[in-house]
């Protein structure tokens, strides 16, 4: 339960801040509107941030079923308490984002572009490909993935111990999230497709719905086995 | 008189920051003029990181009604410090602010508009909605209160252990700024309006002006109701 | 010669970023060019980091006159070594002032308004106002002092330690810059002035480089003063 | 081997985000299109940063030839291990920059102008001068050399202390990138030539090739000498 709860609210934390932010510059008459992508970046890094240090010491602070499966796969986590996991992230992202939602209710009644409206909540390809799209989700979860088997935290520094993996998502969202939007976590998308089919738009683009599921569990799962061949820290081809 | 001093010495600090980086964007002719959200939701989390330092080992670095109040409802500070508290956050928002008009007030001589020139004080509303407006900064202030509960300050990080909250503030206004500006701060918003009426302006917008006091007060308790109700870190549903 | 050699270095970096970042987004032809003013900013909080953790570890990193008068004021360092701190300041800060200078020279040569190639070395008033732009340095200064008063180190944070005191100077940019563009060092603006009238241009606005000598140690020495009013760390209206 | 792996992964992290942070600013049609000069350092900073963390423990993170051979110069480094050091670096940097590559490809597609296709993966001077771009790129990496030496790990701060140089690479961006776009690593630029030679383009500009490899190697040496000439840590004019 205490787990399950973690990951509901860091995940909720998380999707909250990111679909706030997405809102904010996106939709008419907000008070960041079109305040450029290098603000959507750090915006979904500082989301990350916050999300970590609230939900890190009571449940890890996944709060994305690619870093479960992916630490799973490596041995880092009980195949066992994955659906679980799994669950709660999904949950706290439709809730997360359904908050968000509530927030900036009025400035979506100003948007009608309903490809705006959408991507609010999940992505979109800037060019639909789909070998390449998902491609493009493999290699920024991969880069999400393989970083975080080697991020060490640090002894006793507090909350200032979530900045390094916030900004490892600021940095993805940099480089590699100009073509797909860089969903690297599917709940991050698939839970706010969901909410936003129910509650705000006619098409929430189901045929490119598997993309960012079934990408970043690939990056996550090639992440893990790369980690595995190059040796666990202590037995290892890249341990000193 | 101790604790009193730091939390206006805080809050006033807080205030200059913010007020200033609200004219440097916002007035006309400034070196900053129109540099855009990410300015100012950057420069609003340097002034929280800033005040924190400056005040965090004094006073604990409210700097803010609304945290005092939070921390007093979910019994992590004393109830009869409040009134205190509350008053030296007033003072120093007071002070704060007004030593910014007095640093940019040849600027706002050459800035006619008085919505812009009573925005550099006090919040308002992208869109006017009393129901949603109040909602907004309920939300943002919750966010806010609740995230700190869950803040652990390392061990011997110095003026470093400021930068959590003050990138957690950075990451509010990027993601739920943008709907009313993000005042969360009872004393954030009403000391400026009040030096606003006295000094700069006719319109200080009263009728608008119980939003952000209010609104961030009944986040604040519902964050700590949640809190309690989750369980304090010793006895706890979201204890490991 | 030790602590001398270490305020020249350090204050030769902080010039040599700090001139780099004007350049780059003042000058005609540079890959920065009008970059905005939190790129300024930014860049004048990082020069300020990275020549703090060069020469902290040798001399405390003063780089900057205001505050080694500032801290002989408050009784935190002797008097007998200001002369020798401040000549290796002046010194520094020609130096690496200069050095960005060759950096940038052909794009000097691209740049032909004299105002422009003038205010990559030193500061100028938004609005020239004599008493306002003496208060605004002074405003400044006295910030930057009375926070660096508050300044603590954490324990074995190595060169994470440099940050707090360039994010500082990043959120003064940002706030209290906008005026005069916050010289709020002396070295800062003199030592560049003399260069570009060297070597660079024919008017280096002398009439004005008084301001942003004498109102940084204003600021200086009524924020040690306010210190010491409210008390030393050991005995202390401010000392929990 | 383990080294050898270690600065192979690093180089190869910092080239995938490096090159990936310019695709998507520079090539038509991604999210992150036109973003600006800040975007492009801030992201480098941040490949830098997290290339550091992953690699940092393995093989100590030199991930730049210039770095690998200002270190050996000062004695700190083995000369007999600089080439293996060197190959890992080139072999990354390609491999790097290849999966950026792969990643943008249909923006490559979308993008017909030859010279941005080519600054993707390398860089070239705002101003072509031999002499002055040599200069640009020996001045900005005696900088990223010179302080290299002065930046002190901390204790225990695990992924944290990856942040000083991150934001170190950063600070160079902002100030000293403007006139040649501070290669200020062989590695960094000669592989993606390469790359760029045998896949994308057919005009790689390799009569501009030599100064990013011997403007950076001449100026982690003259960094060196002068560290050097002011004294080790251990026998110094520069130690307290």
């Amino acid at each position: 339960m205490t787990t399950f709860l973690g990951e509901l609210i860091g995940t909720g934390v998380l999707m909250l801040f990111g679909t706030g932010v997405n809102a904010n510059v996106s939709l008419k008459g907000t008070y960041g509107n079109n305040a450029g992508w290098l603000t959507i970046a750090f915006g979904w890094g500082l989301a990350v941030f916050v999300a970590v240090f609230v939900s890190g010491p009571i449940s890890g602070a996944h709060i994305n079923p690619a870093v479960t499966i992916g630490l799973a796969t490596a041995g880092k986590f009980p195949w066992a308490d994955v659906p679980m996991y799994l669950a709660a992230q999904m949950i706290g992202a439709f809730i997360g984002s359904g908050l968000a939602f509530i927030l900036y209710r009025n400035h979506f009644k100003l948007t009608e572009d309903p490809g705006v409206r959408l991507g609010v909540f999940s992505t979109g390809p800037a060019i639909p490909r789909t070998f390449d799209n998902f491609l493009s989700e493999l290699i920024g979860t991969f880069a999400l993935i393989f970083a975080i088997f080697f991020l060490v935290e640090g002894d006793g520094l507090g909350s200032v111990s979530a900045f390094p993996v916030g900004f490892l998502v600021f940095a993805i969202g940099m480089s590699l999230g100009g073509t797909t939007g860089y969903a690297i976590n599917p709940a991050r998308d698939l839970s706010p497709r969901i909410f936003h089919q129910l509650f705000v738009g006619k098409n929430s683009n189901w045929q490119y719905a598997w993309i960012p599921v079934f990408g970043p569990i690939a990056g996550a799962i090639i992440a893990a086995g790369l980690y595995i061949l190059l040796g666990s820290p202590d037995n290892s081809l890249i341990n000193p």
